[in-house]
């Protein structure tokens, strides 16, 4: 049985931004079940978790006598292991994967910065000031990636885990308001999430944020 | 013939720590012969570069057909064509891809956000006391890092996709003297600097910066 670790409480109370709803995503959109092994704040930073996870953090993915973290490696070996989520096309393929890597190194930093300057930093001096900046560096890549993206349903071609893994990304952006500035980008994120799949994966980490 | 775009003139003079040196590694592991096409800062915001890159960086890859961008993306592509650097056993294989995400996504943001302070964001007021802040993140990033290379001569097992990456990323943290104050992971990194793909990819690039 595949075993995932998720926070024991996520922060965000069950919204669906922590790390582990993409990899449940995954694990819907292949079919493939697995259990839930919920992990506490002083549990990260102790070495049973860093044994599995050298960064101390969410999710894990366990299964038989492999162990891998980081979501952007789980989503993909299950997408490498199960059909469902890569075409199979080479080409095809490699420029579903592509998009992984955008979402995850080129779209999720800037979002994660603004979590930093809103959060993490809210109450230095620089605070407001630096807000601004932060905020503009992330609308100058969502303008970027709105006008790539244009009218079309996915990413390119059919639903992939490219596009899962962008549309967790900018998930995260939403709350602040600055995802609904680009309306095409509102709407392939609404697209994402009415998937069924994306449905079971939301309701049942909500479930566990709330249980 | 696989083509790469590379800048016209790389920001650091031909130091190695722009993103198509990873690529021209990756090439010189495998073995395969490549093209490099400049591309100056005018063109990256230009429509043609923007549609083989969506976010006006380089590298992009083209190979007859394909056209693909972001190193992660482009290194992985080369790693699954041709044979020598990832493992084939399939739970090793995953364990070294999973490594490659770790680099981009966990271990390269906390390395630009020290750009971002250093460089961007030097004449804001807020700059030396945030600088402290940003420091402080890359080296708590650096020590669990550290804690798990320990004396391992590579991440896991052989030499693969995972260490060219994390190499490649933790070179951009040596000029800070962060790197230098964790010894197994300067010496990780000159190991990985000592390897005659990485010396031919080097000399390629210093002497394309340099022409």
């Amino acid at each position: 049985m595949i075993t995932i670790t998720a926070f024991e409480r996520s922060p965000d109370g069950g919204k669906g931004l922590a790390r582990d709803t993409r990899v449940r995503w995954a694990l819907e959109e292949v079919g493939q079940p697995y259990e839930v092994r919920g992990v506490s704040f002083a549990e990260l930073k102790q070495p049973a978790h860093l044994a599995l996870h050298p960064f101390g953090q969410i999710p894990t993915f366990e299964d038989g006598e492999l162990a891998l973290f980081e979501s952007g490696a789980i989503v993909f070996h299950l997408a490498q292991r199960y059909p469902g989520l890569l075409p199979t096309e080479p080409n095809a393929r490699a420029r579903a994967i592509t998009w992984m890597f955008a979402a995850l190194n080129s779209v999720e930093p800037p979002i994660l910065d603004l979590f930093t300057a809103r959060v993490l930093e809210a109450d230095k001096p620089w605070a407001k000031d630096r807000l601004a900046l932060v905020e503009q560096r992330l609308r100058d890549r969502l303008s970027q990636l709105s006008a790539r993206v244009g009218d079309a349903e996915w990413l390119d071609g059919a639903f992939s885990a490219g596009d899962l893994m962008m549309v967790s990304v900018l998930l995260r952006a939403r709350p602040s308001g600055i995802l609904g500035e680009f309306g095409n980008l509102a709407a392939y994120v609404a697209r994402g999430e009415a998937r069924p799949a994306y449905q079971r994966a939301f309701q049942a980490q909500h479930a566990y944020n709330t249980r």
